[in-house]
Order: structure tokens, then C-alpha cells, then sequence
């Protein structure tokens, strides 16, 4: 009863434990179209350049994204916004803004940024292991990792 | 004169007040697509089985997803991404996916998961009560409710 | 040999710095369809009513639909959920919901509410200063300026 009492106890605390949070940015990138991927690598970019941590999850639709033959295709915006793509498209040529996966690369290059794929994603699209996606990518997780590692992020976002 | 400095010395120190975290997940659930509902339930597993806390407020179209006649609903996937939705639907089957919602009340039944319907949308959609939802919901509560219990989540989402 | 050893213990030092959170909601508010604007709106004003600071990172179609010119043009709902329009913009009448950017002229009258507008999307839209932009706007910022705002939010949320 005693030692009933004493696990009890325990486990609470385990429960109440707090979790220390610092600098750093943790992504979820489920989107495939150019308009959210690059707040991912903005984002990732500025935080990498302020010495944040960076550390993100690509799933889904923006898993599909980051495989090889992905990267080059014509870049696709939200069909919501389809009317602002010809006018985005040319601001961003003339502001000779590099695609978003250049953009997340060199992030990558310059600060700590750690990006891995979604495991289950992988199954679901066939995917066999990492060297069919972006050479940026550091490994391939579940999201039970992915949320251990965005416990101690300042900042969580969905894109 | 010297009370309002200590009133206001006691507002800035209110202001100012530390939150602390704790292993557990906030997550907004506006989509009604299930390539996002899919996220949401996968998430809550994934941390209810590392023994996190969950909770989730379903609002918009989330919330429109939960109603009772809709859960058996034929799956829709977003627009965005339509043309993959015939070989994900396969892909899903082979791999013996069980639907969303039976994935998020194995979670719910398995762990520390709470789940609320946001009640402005209940009235927006002339909802009366939590009967016409699904049967893992605890409560309708108002954003200003989630936004309390969402304050000391290591992680916060908006899928 | 010792100095470097000196170095490595002041970053690992930094690296660990906790950062700590208070009750304040970082949004950025990606979106520019009313579906995904109300939620900003009634999330900020909940917040700002219940003594949390809040800051808002207008961004990309989010951006554009706090142009002038936008506030007052027929919302759009995201095209995944057109079906649902008319009824809901029925019940929003039949309720007397104001529009999403007067709820949120209002939550930053009534509270402590910050509200910028993206610098590189500017650029992007052509858009010269924030003249152009919806009267509540506070400032135009980068990426980094805001992701450090947000650093202390207990909730931070991608819209």
C-alpha cells in the first residue's frame, strides 16, 4: 500500500515535470505547394541565422515534395490563391528569390537545422529510404520522435 | 499616488508571470479534409502512448467533421492534392489504416486526451449539443477556455 | 586547450539558455480566406480579453487580405469547404458576427495587442508602406523580427 502510495507519487511528479524551453523552431511541413514551403524555409532560415535551432518534420503533402524528382517540377501555389500565381511568380524572379529548397539548404548549411521524414508518410507513398528524397533530410522518424524533439522548441508551428 | 505604484507594480508582476510547460499537446483541429485529420489523430496517439497530455478543440470545419452523420462519411482530401487521392485511399487500405476517428478514440481510450467542440461554431452551425458529435467529445467549450488549458503545452498546433 | 574548453562551456551555456513563457498568443496569419481570418480574429480577441499579450505576423495571402482595398471586397471562403458558403454566411448575418477585421480592431482596442505586417511579402506584392495596409497594422518586420517576439508566447499558431 505503502509502495502503491510511493509510485503514486512519483508518477505525479513525472506528470507535473516541467519542460525547460529554449530557442529553437520546430516545423511541422505538411504542405506541397510553393506558397507555404517557403515560410518553412524563410522561417527555418531566419531562426538558423539568429542561432535557433531548427528541427523539422516533413509529412504528408510536403514529404511528396522533397523527393528528388519533386524539387524541380513546376512550383504549384494553393489553389485558393491561384489568381496571385503569374504576378508572385514574376515579383519572385525579379526579386531573384532562389527556390525554397535552395533557400532551406543553405539555412541548413549555416546554422543548426536538423529536418527528417515522416515514417508512416514514407510507407504510405512507397517511399523505400531517404535517398530518394532531398539530400537535406537527416533521417527518417515517427512522430512520437518529432514531438520529443519540439518539446524544448520556443516556437511550434503546423505549415 | 503610492498605491497605484503598487498596484502597478503588481499588474507588471502579473504581466510578467512565468508559465511553465509540460509534456502536452494543444492542437487546433480547423480542417475537415482527412490528410489533416489523419495529423491530428496520429499526433494524439503518438503522444498519448509517450505519456503526454492531449487536447484538442475542434472548431470550423474540424468541428463540421465530427458531427455523428458525418464520421462515416465518404474521406475527402484536399483539393490542393486531389490528384494523389485514389493512391493514398489504396495505399491506406493495404496498410490496414483504421479510419481517423477510430484512431483518435483508441488514443483517447489509451491515454490522457481531451477533446472539446468550440461552441461558436456550434452556433454557427446550429448545432444545439455535444449529442449530434462524435462520442469522444468531453465538452463544448469558447476559445478563451482552450486558450487556458493550451497555456502550458510544450506544443501548440493549428492544423 | 583549456580556453577552448572555456569557449565550448560558455556555448553549451547559450545553446541551454531556457526561455522562459508567458501568457501571450503569437500568431502568423498566413491565410487570406475568412475561414481561417475569423479564427484569427476571435482567437486574439479572446486572448487579449483574458490579459494575454498577443502578436500577430501578417504574411503572404494573409498580408494581402489586410489591404486596404481587400477589407471590404466579398470574403472568400477556402474552396475545399464552398459548399458550406452561403449557409454560413447566413448564420454569420443571422448571429450579427461583425466582419473578422473589425473583431480584430477591436480586440487590439481593448487590449495588448501587436499587429505587423511581413516586410519580404510587402516586397513581394509591390506594396510601398503601410499606408496600404488595414489601420490596426503596427509596424512592418522580417521574419526573424517576429519569430523572436514570439519566443516567449505560451502559444505560438500557424493560420
Amino acid at each position: 500500500m505503502l509502495i502503491i502510495k510511493y509510485f503514486k507519487a512519483i508518477s505525479d511528479a513525472a506528470m507535473a515535470e516541467e519542460v525547460k524551453k529554449k530557442a529553437k523552431l520546430a516545423i511541422i511541413a505538411w504542405s506541397g505547394s510553393v506558397d507555404k514551403l517557403y515560410p518553412v524555409a524563410i522561417l527555418s532560415s531566419a531562426a538558423a541565422a539568429g542561432g535557433w535551432e531548427v528541427e523539422l518534420f516533413f509529412t504528408f503533402w510536403g514529404l511528396n515534395a522533397i523527393r528528388k524528382e519533386m524539387l524541380n517540377a513546376p512550383p504549384k501555389i494553393s489553389s485558393d490563391y491561384a489568381e496571385y500565381g503569374p504576378a508572385v511568380a514574376q515579383a519572385m524572379k525579379e526579386m531573384n528569390m532562389p527556390p525554397w529548397h535552395q533557400l532551406l539548404a543553405q539555412a541548413k548549411a549555416m546554422g543548426n537545422v536538423k529536418i527528417y521524414a515522416c515514417s508512416t508518410t514514407m510507407q504510405l507513398f512507397g517511399i523505400k529510404d531517404k535517398s530518394a528524397l532531398a539530400d537535406f533530410v537527416d533521417d527518417v522518424v515517427g512522430a512520437a520522435t518529432f514531438l520529443e524533439r519540439a518539446k524544448d522548441a520556443a516556437v511550434t508551428l503546423f505549415i
